[in-house]
């Protein structure tokens, strides 16, 4: 291969070239005029333009004035709504506030003829009765939770504009006409002023495009925001929020909208256009000069670009369940990291069938785990241990928590026992608790197979695992060796007690013995800088397993610690009395490194094996 | 362990044992009433209920009346439509079928005032519309063809309700009046009696629930029957017949449903309804009791009862880019199965890196491949090729595509080389044919991989990979043997060739020899049965490597058999001579296992490696 400096040049991510190929393509549109119903909305330059993409794993795209700020205006309408919604739950919010599309232009009354009620939380009316229901006592304390609403999507403290607040306070007969209206059906409490002024405070906060993405997709990614790790709105009200955004978001025009761009979105007469793809990432346009409808004329046509460049549309979907099942074996195939004696392995190997393991990935939605149900039905007969590993897992909803538990009793009901590893408590605990004894919770994979391990040992291999010290003779180092040669050997070998927590090898080190685990068990860690604290733990060895052997055989450095973990005794062969073997007793030597190839024989095929069912 | 057949018992599934609850409870629920406008509707069963799930991935629940079959009705209405656009493209289709929710009844009228054109497709003036636009000769070439593309659909032949059919066509004055109306505004072409009976007719079509399924399953599928494999319906139509569903499916309650069901769906007065999941499932219910808007009561309460249960709304997504990218690493890390010798699995060690590998898995839309590019770029600096696997890989849609393409030929341009895998022509070749020389195609992982060990050998050994034979002394196996040491071992040695094609090795015999590769490559494939055919490959040596020593060593069968793909020349070590070697030459013996020992310690090192590479 050629040498790297010599034939690459730097890469540029190909999807910002083709925003930015964007940007530079409708930079020249000069289409539309600006908002100027209040003159504070003329201040701003209409060459103005942004566009920023956020992902639901916190990857920004943006491009232009995407730092730039402007008043949010009527995009407002969707936080505010799912605000109320998070505060006073969907029965009460129903009551004032209705779901169906108006088919009519965004400052129509549309009002329910009988009840009063506003058709949906897009329009005016709507919007007027959401900011009606955020509690607070007066005007800055409600408005106050409001802006600290908005900064947790957003990520960081958003400013007002204050002089677009008192203008539009000054000129908004229209929403105070509204307002009334409201109290007067009573969707809307006293002081109907009050209510009115949060509004307009509400539509002055400002944002930059990327703020816009970024609020975006805290909508995108579930309700928690991407930036921050924050939850922003309950799960729950996410579904309600991007509901009513995708069938009124766009007033008179959202059928068409979902049709041909298909993002649920919302616009405002600040000249920003926020658009979200569920589960993917937030998409936002900035540029002031609007149309007819008082949306942002580059705005939209960049919505509509990317929508069709980059296929974004709502329903156009991948098939995701497929991977929720990263990995599925038994521990007859795969094990855990343990080195065990040979007849161990066998042990493990013969009878670990019944113990199946089932690797999830991703956030768990029904579908996902139907698929996971359905290969635990699969299995049941020629299972009786369920290890499922949620360690790789996003999260549960509420709704798949209790598929989860419904099939959990089915399992413990007919007589299976589950293993559940999860680290992050993606699951809550407490709700196994009737259970008990059926399901067992660990934090880490390996150590909960090792543990399943040590039960089928214990159930189907006479010696104990514990407590007693395996001798000598009982290695596999050993075998073949006559009682005599068993003698001269006895005659080499140390004993050696250390306390629990006392390392064992230190990596890097010339190796001087090779060690015989005969009680107790010691966890391999390597080191990954060169004084470096930064470990990871490997495997583990238990007793009657002999360690060390390779770095004495092929004479190269430890190349990992060794740490016991609980009080372990060893017996020891050192170099030299190995070296005095090969002068002395080369018949015995002969069969030592013959029975050193053996074990690593068996460590080779053991480690194929793994390696081929972790590719397949 | 237990044994399994003391305590465990058949389990069933339990997402079949919720669905059955449901019926269960919903089974008492007599409301409603049976459509009456024509008296063949009154002659079904109205106890009659089923609900069906069905899956992307091809699995049934259903219990109940599933294969009831009933009159298809206005479900109709969504297969027509997307039958026309598949027809004749988004631009003509509009010019005569609108996509804005009217807000009005199913019956009701709703052109657009001004050009005429029914305001969308799920009204009947829309859906009279759609079918006028379906083409062929007259009534029967034209009907024939809707209900061949409705079988496709259902993955069966559907049958026809003659009598209903003869009924509506008697009775149907409302919907031959906006036949007529939607002629005068020239949205439907003459004769205009014929479209009208074919409407009919289409509508008279039967299903079961369990057909309804299936077919809500293909739009679920990205258009693709679960059941026959078959591509029904375009997939840039599909986004298009789910955004219609969505906005305009249930009529003047779309927004409601929506929100809180949550599933893009159709009813029809036969009693059945129909939503998709998209991504994930169609779900049917039938019961022919309807509600006073014409929805099948026991229908509705079951899809929102399973929405709740399952929280299966369609903003309810998960966050899917995470798992695009299965496995990334490079080739110092994870190598292909080819067992080499030790100074070139050093140099492939040593020079890898450069070689990225990425594998990715699913369908692949613009979130997932950000995921891949960002990676990618991410990785330029220190790669010179890029292999990206595709063979765990959903599809490809025409954007995404678009996209691969522009990064590659970004990659290319920065002097970076690409492999694809790619077995199953997931991306169409000839699209990267301007690309020559920097991108090259692979069925297989391994064997991609294997050829990019090849270059880094050749470019970093100096020893020539091909033509000329390893001498014997070149062999690890020898090593540290003195010259007279040599020329006793080459006096035990045979040379052998054989012809491409050639068995080598037959797994399940007993081992007679060692092989030294010297020229040429052979693969080693693991037979599954006994005198079974099926085989997988496993893994390949190289020339200088030598192989079959496991066997002989620890006297266990043959594991693998092993076969030359070309033509090969070996030297082989025979047990006999090996036996010789340790009773008249033990200095030599000892030096020879020796080395397997260390030529085994090596292997089991670079498969430990792979593992914890494969585990992380």
């Amino acid at each position: 291969m050629a040498l790297l400096a010599e034939t690459c040049r730097r890469m540029d991510n190909t999807i910002s070239l083709i925003i930015e190929e964007l940007f530079q393509h409708y930079r020249d549109c000069k289409e539309g005029e600006l908002a100027d119903y209040i003159p504070e909305l003329t201040n701003v330059d209409p060459e103005s333009f942004g566009i920023s993409v956020f992902t639901t794993d916190g990857h920004c795209y943006q491009v232009g004035d995407s730092l730039q700020e402007f008043t949010i205006q009527s995009i407002s309408k969707a936080f505010t709504y799912g605000m109320v919604l998070d505060e006073h739950g969907i029965e009460v919010v129903e009551k004032r506030i209705g779901v169906e599309p108006s088919g009519e232009a965004f400052n129509s009354i549309s009002l329910d003829p009988e009840t009063g009620r506003p058709l949906n939380p897009m329009i005016n009316a709507g919007a007027i009765a959401s900011t009606g229901m955020v509690s607070g006592e007066g005007f800055d304390e409600r408005f106050g939770r409001i802006l600290e609403h908005y900064s947790r999507f957003a990520g960081r403290d958003l400013p007002v504009d204050d002089s677009v607040y008192r203008s539009e306070s000054t000129t908004g007969f229209r929403n105070r006409a509204i307002a009334n209206l409201l109290r007067n059906f009573e969707m809307l409490d006293d002081p109907v002023e009050e209510a009115v002024e949060v509004y307009f405070k509400q539509c002055s906060i400002l944002v930059s495009c990327r703020d816009l993405a970024v609020m975006a997709s805290c909508l995108a990614n579930g309700g928690v925001n991407p930036l921050t790790g924050e939850r922003v709105l309950q799960s729950s009200n996410i579904e309600r929020v991007l509901s009513v955004m995708s069938t009124c978001g766009m007033y008179d025009y959202s059928g068409e909208w979902i049709f041909t761009v298909g993002l649920p979105a919302k616009s405002g007469v600040g000249g920003g256009v926020m658009g979200v793809l569920p589960g993917q990432l937030g998409v936002a346009g900035f540029s002031p000069r609007l149309d007819p409808k008082g949306n942002s004329v580059r705005g939209m046509r960049v919505f509509s670009e990317l929508s069709r460049r980059f296929n974004l549309h709502l329903f156009n979907v991948p098939v995701i369940s497929d991977q929720v099942i990263r990995r599925i074996y038994n521990l007859s195939h795969v094990g855990s990291r343990c080195q065990r004696r040979k007849v161990h392995h066998d042990a493990v190997r013969e009878h670990g069938a019944v113990v199946a393991v089932i690797e999830l990935q991703g956030d768990i939605f029904f579908s996902a785990l139907e698929r996971v149900i359905r290969a635990t039905t699969e299995r049941a007969d020629e299972t009786e241990v369920f290890v499922f590993d949620l360690n790789r897992v996003g999260l549960f909803d509420e709704a798949t928590l209790g598929l989860l538990l419904s099939m959990t009793k089915q399992l413990v009901d007919s007589g299976k026992r589950l293993v559940i590893v999860d680290q992050g408590h993606r699951v809550d605990h407490e709700r196994f608790s009737g259970l008990e004894g059926g399901v067992r919770f660990y934090k880490d994979l390996d150590v909960a197979l090792e543990a399943c391990e040590d039960e089928i040992i214990a159930a189907h291999v006479d010696r104990p695992l514990v407590d007693e010290l395996v001798p000598f003779h009982d290695f596999d180092l050993f075998r073949d060796l006559t009682a005599a040669e068993l003698s001269t050997i006895e005659g080499m070998l140390e004993m050696v007690g250390l306390k629990a927590g006392s390392r064992v090898i230190r990596q890097g080190d010339k190796p001087d013995e090779i060690y015989l685990l005969a009680k107790g068990s010691v966890s391999i860690f390597h080191r990954v800088g060169e004084d470096s604290e930064s470990k990871r733990r490997i495997s583990s060895f238990g007793a009657g397993v002999c360690f060390g052997d390779i770095a004495v055989v092929d004479g190269s450095r430890r190349s990992a610690d060794v740490w016991a973990g609980e009080a372990i005794t060893c017996y020891t062969l050192s170099v030299d009395n190995l070296s005095r073997l090969q002068q002395e007793f080369p018949e015995i030597h002969g069969k030592v490194m013959r029975n050193i190839l053996l074990l690593n024989i068996d460590r080779l095929r053991r480690s194929n094996l793994e390696v081929g069912a972790l590719k397949a």
